[in-house]
C-alpha cells in the first residue's frame, strides 16, 4: 500500500526525470517521462510507486515486486524484474529520501494564525508562520519566518527560534536560543529546571538555581517527550544537525556537537561533552562529566563511565572497547550454557 | 481505607448477589442480601467493604482483617475469620477485579462538550461523546459513541477511533487509526515521525518521510507520556488487547499481536515483530528487526539482539534462556563475593 | 557569562554582606560593602560576580578566574587570586545555591490570572496565585496560596495542593494530595491509572480498578515528564523533600520517606518502599514488593531484585553490594581485555 493520502499530502504525479533529478540520480534512457505518484515498500509497491532495495537480504522482495521503480545500488540493479525501472544510487536509501519528499512533502507553514493562539507582548513573528490553536507564545519571544507552532505547544518568555521551526503539539520550550529549521516533536521539554541541589546536614535538599540555557543548532530535531534540561551556569549546547530520538534525556550542561545521533532512551548526565557525529545507541546511558570523542560509537543498553576517545566504538556495562565488550557478552552466553555455571550452589535469585 | 470519594466514584450499596454474579461467584447461602459500598485491602476494609487475598502471604492479614467479604481461592476459605464472607473463585483478583468495577465504576463519557474544544470541519463525533476544556479534534477525524476526549488532548487530522475511546490529559494522537475501547493515558504520543534518516558523506542527516500510520487494535491501553512512532512505509500496530505501561517507547514499524504486555521504560526497536501475548518487563530493550514468537516473556533490564522463539523466556544482556539468564546472574553474585575476583588487580572503575 | 537576564531575574546589585548572611558566611573584613550582580561559573566570572570551587580539579581555573568573590572550603581559600574574595563555607555549594537564589531569584506568583484559564466549580484558589493560560482547574480542586500554575497545565478535580506549589507547562496532576512548595515540572504526569490487570483464561487483560491516590510531601519535587501512577488500593506516597528527576518513573503503591532523590530515567515498581534519603542514580531500576532501607544507594543502571537493608550501597544487576558490584564490573573489564576470551568459540552474537 502506498502511503494513506488522509494522513501524507501527495504532490503527484510528478516525472521520473524530475524524481531523479532532486536524488542526483541519472534515470534510464526512455523512463524520463513515466509517471510516478508515490512510494511503497517492495511488496506494496505498484506501477506508479517508486520503491528500494536496502540491503541484499530483501531481493526475494525486489524479484517479486510490481514497483514501477526501485532505487538501488549498481550491484543489485540485475535483480530488477522486467517492467521496473532500476534507479542506481550510491546511497539508495538517501535517493530515496530525496524521492519520497518530493512525492508527499512534509507539511509546510500555512500562515495561518489560529484565533485562540495566545501571543505575548513584544512577540516578532516571522512572515508565513502557522501558529495552532490554543498555542502559548509568551512575551518577546521572536520566531523566524514560515514557523509551525502546534496545537497547545508553549514557547516561554524570550525565547528565539530561527526560520522554518516546528514546535509540535504539546512541546514545551523556555530558557532557549534555536536556530533553523529545528523541530521539537509532540511532548518534548527543552529548558526545564536541570536536577541541581545541595544537601543541608539535616537532609534537605536545597535548589541550586539553574541559570542557563539550551541553545539548539541549526536542523537539531528532537523526539517525543523527550527532555533536554537548562543549563545550570554554562549552557545546554546540541549542536547543529544532532537529531535525538524520543525519551531522550539531557542534563544540564551537556554540549553535543554537529550531528550527534541519540537513539530513544538513551540518557546523558549533566556537564558531559560529545564531540561531533557521535551515536549514542537505544537506552544507553553516560555519566555526568565525560567526554565522549567526535564519531565515537555508544552501543545498546551500554553504560559509559570513562571518557571515550575519539572514533571508539564502546560497548557495555561498564562501557568498553566493542570488541571487549562483544567477547565479555559471548563469554556470558557461553556461561549460561555451561554445566559449570549450573552446579553452582543456588542462591536468592536463581 | 476504602476509596476515596473525592477522586473515585461509589455506586454502592449493592448486594452481594450482584456482586458475585459479576465476578461469576456463588454466595455462601444467606450472604445474598448483604450489602457492600466499596472495596479495601485486608487491612484497611470495614464490614461493609469487599476485599482478596492475593496470595497465602497474605494469610497473617486475612485473620486479622475486618472485610466484610473476600475473594480468595478455595484453599484459603478455611482462614476468613468468623464474620467475613469467603468468595470463592478461581482467580482471585479477576473476580475483585469485577466486583471493585461494579462498586466503584469507571467514569462513563458525560455527552458533553466543553465550549472551549477546538472541532474542525467534517469531524464526526459518534453519540454521548465527551469533549473536555481545550481539547483540539482537527479536521475530518471520526470518533464513535462515548468517547472521552480529555483537556488538552489532541487528535489530529482524519484520526479515527472507534467507541468508548479515553484520549485523556494531554495525550496527542496524528495519523491513527484505532479501534474500540482504546485509552491513551495523559501525555501518550501516538503517530509522531519515527527516526528514519539517511546521513550524507559530509554528515548530514536526511529525513526518510515517515509515510505510514499507528494501528491500535480493540481495547489497547497506552500509558503516561508512552510514544508510539508511525511506520516508516507500513504501519506500527498494536494488536487487539495488548496494554502498554507509562513511558514506553515503540519505534516505527513495530507490530505487536494480540494481549501483549510492555512493562514500564521498556522499549522496542523498529520493524520487530511481536506475537500474541507477550510480555516485555520494565526496562527491557528489544533490537529492531527481530521476531519475538507468542507467549515469549522478556525479563526486566534485557536487551534481546536475537529472534526469541515461541514461548520462551528470556533473559540478561544479551538476552538468553531465562534459566541461563538466571545462571548468569547467580554466577555474577557469586563472583562478587570471590576473593579471587578481590584479588584481581586494581581498575580505574573498581 | 553571567545569567541571560531574558530568561532569569536578577535582582542585584547586592552588597556582600547580603549575600554572605543569607549563607550564613562571615565576608572578610572591608568586603561587606562590595556589590554584586550575578553569578558565574569561575572562568566566565567577572568582578561582579560571585562564583564557586566545588573541588580540587577546578583549581586551575580559580587561579585564572576574575570573579569577584568564590564561595570556597577553608583548604583552598589560599588559592584565590588577588582581589577576589574569598568566601569560605563548609559547603560551598550550600552557600552558592542560598547566594545565587537572591541574586537571580526563583519566579514567585504574581497573583494574575489568565482569563482563558478554567477554574470549575467549587475551586478554591489562595491569595496570590498564578494562573496561566488554557490553565485547567476542575471542580473541587483547592490550591493554596501563591501557588503558579503554567500554562497548559492541568489540575483535576478534587485535587489539593498546599501553599507555594509550582504546576508548570502541560504538568497533569489527578488524584492527588500535595502539601506545600511542591513543585511538577513541564509535562509530569501525577495521578494516572497504574498498570493493574487481572487476565482470562482467554488471555483478556481486565482492568483491576486503580482506586487509590498519589499523596506528595512538602517540598517534593517532581522532573519533565515524570509519571507517578496513583495507589491501586493503597495510595502512592512521596515523602516530604524527595527529588525525582526527569523521565522517572514511580508505579503504584510505591512510598518513598523523606529527602529521596530518583535520578533520570529511573523506575520504581509497584508497591516497594523506599526509606528515608534513599538515592537511586540515573537508568536503576527497582523491582516491586521490596523494602529499600532508609539512606541506601541503588547505582546507575542497577537493578534491584532482593530488599536492600539501611545505609547499603548497592551495584550492579542483579544489584549486589557496591564493593562486589565494583569488583563483577572489574572483573568484566579484565575479561573483555584476556586472551582466554580472545580464544572463546564465536558466537552468532560476537
Amino acid at each position: 500500500m502506498a502511503a494513506d493520502t488522509r494522513f501524507h499530502a501527495a504532490a503527484g504525479p510528478l516525472p521520473l526525470s524530475c524524481l531523479a533529478a532532486a536524488a542526483g540520480i541519472a534515470p534510464p534512457e526512455g523512463s524520463e517521462g513515466r509517471l510516478f505518484t508515490g512510494v511503497a515498500t517492495l511488496q506494496a509497491a505498484g506501477p506508479s510507486d517508486v520503491s528500494f532495495l536496502e540491503g541484499r537480504r530483501w531481493l526475494p522482495s525486489l524479484r517479486e515486486s510490481r514497483a514501477g521503480a526501485v532505487v538501488l545500488a549498481a550491484a543489485n540493479a540485475g535483480a530488477v524484474p522486467e517492467g521496473t525501472v532500476a534507479l542506481v544510487a550510491p546511497s539508495p536509501v538517501l535517493a530515496f529520501a530525496r524521492i519520497a519528499a518530493l512525492l508527499h512533502p512534509p507539511a509546510a507553514a500555512d500562515g495561518r494564525r489560529h484565533p485562540t493562539a495566545v501571543i505575548g507582548e513584544g512577540v516578532v513573528l516571522g512572515e508565513g508562520c502557522e501558529i495552532g490553536p490554543y498555542a502559548v507564545i509568551e512575551d518577546g519571544a521572536v520566531l523566524g519566518a514560515r514557523c509551525i507552532v502546534g496545537p497547545h505547544a508553549h514557547v516561554g518568555p524570550n525565547c528565539v527560534f530561527g526560520d522554518e521551526c516546528r514546535i509540535l503539539s504539546h512541546a514545551t520550550a523556555t530558557h532557549c536560543v534555536a536556530g533553523h529549521r529545528v523541530t521539537l516533536n509532540p511532548g518534548a521539554r527543552i529548558g526545564s529546571e536541570g536536577f541541581g541541589f545541595a544537601t543541608t546536614r539535616e537532609g534537605e535538599h536545597v535548589t541550586v538555581p539553574q541559570l542557563g540555557r539550551v541553545l539548539l543548532g541549526d536542523g537539531v530535531e528532537v523526539g517525543a517527550n523527550t527532555c533536554i534540561d537548562r543549563g545550570s551556569g554554562n549552557d545546554t549546547v546540541i549542536g547543529a544537525g544532532s537529531r535525538l530520538d524520543d525519551q531522550v534525556m539531557i542534563g544540564h550542561n551537556v554540549r553535543l556537537g554537529r550531528g550527534c545521533v541519540i537513539v530513544g532512551q538513551a540518557g546523558i548526565s549533566g556537564s558531559t561533552v560529545l564531540g561531533d557525529f557521535v551515536v549514542v545507541a537505544a537506552q544507553a546511558g553516560i555519566s555526568g562529566h565525560l567526554t565522549i570523542g567526535s564519531r565515537a560509537r555508544v552501543g545498546a543498553k551500554s553504560g559509559v563511565i570513562d571518557d571515550v576517545p575519539e572514533g571508539m566504538d564502546v560497548f557495555g556495562f561498564p562501557a568498553m572497547p566493542a570488541r571487549e565488550g562483544l567477547r565479555v557478552a559471548a563469554a556470558m552466553r557461553k556461561l549460561g550454557r555451561s554445566k559449570a555455571a549450573a552446579r553452582m550452589p543456588e542462591t536468592k535469585s536463581d
